[in-house]
């Protein structure tokens, strides 16, 4: 399994996933699942991958060998917008589906979704959601953030505190937090975090960041979070019983 | 949906359930879906039901039916332990699904699945979770709790916080705060929620409340748990970004 998170905020973006990839519980190896397509100053597409590693690799590679290739349907920096680049991820995934799908189902599920974040020049940071079926749909400020993989466990702390206007920094507090309740709840969501924070007009993916199960932030930042649950839950009104 | 929740605690039990029924999303109906079986002073048996409600309805009304009729494959007062109780259950389900299965599947999922609690006398209060397929497992110690239905938003609060040595009263809580997780998060569960507190060795199912959307407690519960979580996110560091 896998989760992956990308947030829309007014300040920019925020783009994380976890990196553990399983067949089976006995096959466990840790991939990166964020992949970022970039022209200094000018675009910046950063693509979030969960489902079958076999075509999130093949989608992926089709897209980077394409870049600067004047390839019609696959080159990303022919993307006048996001949502044409949106448009050719979804393209490439049909495409890798129809070449797979019937060699790959006797023995398990293709299937592949992404989250795609970014911003090109002209227009504003965009983010959207990918589906298995190549559509896909766009975040907006009523729906800052979108999900995929093992979305559920992760997403009651975002639904109550992580808006539009929330600030990066708190954002990536928030992304950490999700994704430690989820790790907690799903054997198949395990560190590093990759997480990365774009910021608007800044056309660069210079703010990268990659946190172990060592470090010693997301430590202080779990131990802390546990103690003071525990605190919260303990100080509420006793329930009339 | 529904979300169904059992505590194996060591001074007894809680089961929890919401009461939303669906078929659609325009079909929403309010049911209750905790059953008690009772002989005082000798047997409480509770059932928490999920799946589809002709399916979860038939099993119970045979049950209900078969209370003190001799019976010996659905009469729960010739169980002389919450194992063989848990067998009738599942042995029922088992009828009612060969029953209706194929009549059923052309129009959507004929399957359910059940939590039953209880003490009989002569042994410890004991949990179970019963399978759609009528076979089941039991909570211990170690895996306190056992959920049904939509389980993974109100899952994380209780891997942080629930023991089998949490007290009733802060079981309560939290199965509260579980439930109001999954309500933000999934339309589908819903208020009020039925809530039974057993007292081991009690032998009565007198402990029952009903929390509806307007109740003080809960919505001070929600209120004061949305603030302080608030604040205490807040209050953690800053990551190094």
């Amino acid at each position: 399994m896998t989760y992956c998170l990308g947030i829309l905020l007014r300040d920019g973006l925020l783009l994380a996933s976890d990196s553990r990839t399983n067949a089976g519980i006995d096959q466990i190896a840790t991939v990166s699942k964020l992949t970022v397509f970039e022209t200094p100053g000018e675009r910046v597409i950063t693509v979030l991958s969960a489902g079958n590693l076999a075509t999130t690799q093949a989608v992926i590679a089709w897209l980077k060998q394409s870049y600067g290739s004047g390839d019609q349907s696959r080159d990303l920096t022919l993307s006048l917008t996001l949502f044409d680049a949106a448009q050719k991820v979804g393209d490439t995934l049909r495409d890798v589906i129809a070449r797979e799908a019937e060699f790959v189902q006797p023995h398990g599920d293709p299937s592949a979704s992404f989250i795609i974040g970014g911003q090109i020049a002209g227009e504003d940071p965009r983010l959207f959601q990918i589906y298995s079926a190549g559509n896909f749909m766009e975040a907006s400020e009523r729906t800052p953030f979108l999900q995929i993989g093992e979305t559920k466990y992760g997403k009651p702390i975002l639904d109550r505190l992580l808006g539009s206007d929330t600030s990066p920094s708190e954002a990536a507090k928030l992304t950490l937090l999700s994704f430690d309740a989820t790790m907690r709840s799903n054997l198949s969501v395990g560190p590093p975090f990759d997480l990365m924070i774009y910021d608007r007009d800044s056309f660069t993916s210079a703010r990268q960041y990659c946190f172990n199960i060592e470090n010693d932030y997301l430590k202080a930042l779990r131990e802390q979070y546990s103690a003071g649950l525990q605190d919260l839950v303990k100080g509420l009104p006793e329930p009339p019983l």
